[in-house]
């Protein structure tokens, strides 16, 4: 089997690589359906992010399960599931509340941009869909995989809630996604923070009310004349650096709340600033999992397309060429089709 | 009329101030019933936070209103109020959200050290109690005006849920009074962290149900221990440093809440770190104003007491003994009696 293998900065191979096989009583292994390029992946890519050894990448991934070990009871050979990019057991305490990305149990699901996978704790991990997808759904499907979970949990964390203003900093797939979740719970005001007319135009699609195109000072000046001085209620940072960070503290009012889920790069929070800030902060990765009954239901009956996100599709062996896209502002974001698919 | 002012680095002086009066139409002038010593106050008297001016002392306060500016309509004078350390007009977005110490109109109040004291916005900061308090009420509800308030907001902020498990960092009067507030909340386990036999003592009264004298790593890997190896659903951080703000931040689990009440003094947040505890993170300066309602009736009827903080009393005139006394943890809190008192 070929599949992605990131060796080292602007280093993406498509090569030979061991076939997946279960090798525990709870592992799964899929036949992928479609993978893609998350802009967490461009870290790394970047150099950002070191990479000590040729690492198979990709962890965003739907397709139909193909064989499972002897204790998974819950998915079967033949269905089509979605999973995230951590594997959980879906039992813990932890889970139980929510943060399936935090399972005592959790691990890594790492090596999607191939044309099979192996998902541990499968049970757990994998929710099948209603029956086969017809083929257009299957972006919106690998949409929820990641990038649309994210943006669920980005406005769930920010606290949205029905008629509330909702600031989104972050233009790139999950700023998008985090833009029709806060439509779909309800947001009164969305204000898209972008200056890329494409994101911009898709924005608008997903539900954005208003479009901000300054960013830090004169950004957060600009919400705050949009907010009658006082902020928003909430605010969703999709970005993870210093700059994006504290413009989402800052476009907050005190008692609002700020959410964070791009994994932050170099960024430090002074204490006493976030004390007068007075926000609620809450982060972390996304707990997909809790979502995805939900966020397939909706993508199932037709009422959000998040798979608008990809505005590039290639056959997996032109994987790299989904990374230059993507790390050059190309592209939003890239699917890749496997060679052999379901 | 004398008050305390604050010269520099340990030196606090009783010395003659002027008289307060009205100097704008919401302001009114309350006769000070008995002030105290703000572990707030360490600050500044060790030296930490620096004062560039000779500054009156004390934000601490009930007392009888005396006199009122034309346009205060909502407390007139012979009635005892209770006030706290912002004043604030409970009337803008911010206030109706219940965040009245980031008021858009907020002051400071300073210069409770004293026999009386002007309150702006006193129709927005100032609550009467149902009558004259006996002088028994008098610490507890003194103690609402910041330290309850605070410690209450501690617990609020920290997402304190009947039945559930709350771990607090600090024992000083904010977190005694953290504890005081956690078991009013309901919570079935309150752990409180201290290595100091007399507040331990008072911690259990106030519903400590365990005790953990470890602190840092240690702490935190007792806490753990305690819950499982999860960590508590909720921590309420009261005191301030770097140290205790990652213990507290470590000691709880993924999805659980930390909130903080103490100005953080040269704390500085690693997002990443912070991304992966998957914490909420929640606190500022307490809206006391939000809870004093609720805090003078459960002090009237004599529910709580949560004067006993107050380990040391004092008359007004010896005011740097009361610092002293706090600065080296001779003391919890010294309360001031007033010369002439109402």
């Amino acid at each position: 089997m070929r599949g992605a293998v990131l060796y080292g900065p602007r280093d993406v191979r498509f090569e030979e690589r061991d076939e997946p096989r279960i090798s525990k009583p709870t592992d799964a292994v899929i036949r992928i359906a479609a993978a893609c390029v998350c802009g967490s992946d461009l870290w790394p890519y970047r150099g950002i992010q070191p990479v000590d050894q040729p690492t198979a990448f990709g962890h965003e991934y739907c397709g139909v399960v193909e064989e499972v070990g002897s204790s998974v009871t819950k998915v079967k050979p033949g269905q089509f599931v979605v999973g995230s990019f951590f594997a959980s057991d879906n039992t813990c305490p932890i889970c139980q509340a929510g943060y399936q990305s935090s399972c005592v149990q959790r691990e890594i699901v790492l090596g999607a941009q191939a044309g099979r996978l192996r998902v541990p704790l499968a049970d757990g991990t994998l929710v099948a869909t209603p029956g086969m997808p017809s083929e257009d759904l299957i972006p919106s499907l690998l949409a929820a995989s990641d990038v649309l979970g994210t943006g669920w949990f980005a406005a769930d964390a920010a606290n949205v809630k029905p008629g509330g203003t909702a600031v989104v900093v972050g233009d790139g797939a999950v700023g998008l996604l985090a833009v029709l979740s806060a439509k779909q719970m309800g947001a009164g005001r969305i204000i898209a923070m972008s200056r890329h007319q494409a994101r911009q135009k898709l924005a608008r699609e997903f539900g954005a009310t208003e479009i901000v195109t300054e960013r830090g000072d004169a950004g957060v000046a600009r919400i705050k004349e949009l907010t009658a001085g006082l902020g928003a209620e909430s605010v969703l940072e999709c970005v993870g650096t210093q700059e994006s960070m504290m413009q989402a503290i800052r476009a907050a009012r005190p008692g609002g709340h700020v959410s964070y889920v791009g994994v932050p790069h170099g960024v430090q929070l002074d204490g006493a600033g976030l004390f007068f800030a007075h926000v609620h902060l809450h982060g972390g990765p996304a707990p997909v999992r809790q979502y995805l009954p939900h966020l397939i239901d909706l993508i199932w009956n037709r009422k959000i397309n998040p798979g608008k996100v990809f505005d590039l599709t290639l056959p997996i062996e032109q994987v790299a060429e989904g990374y230059r896209a993507m790390d050059e502002r190309r592209a939003i974001k890239a699917l890749l089709r496997p060679e052999a698919r379901p």
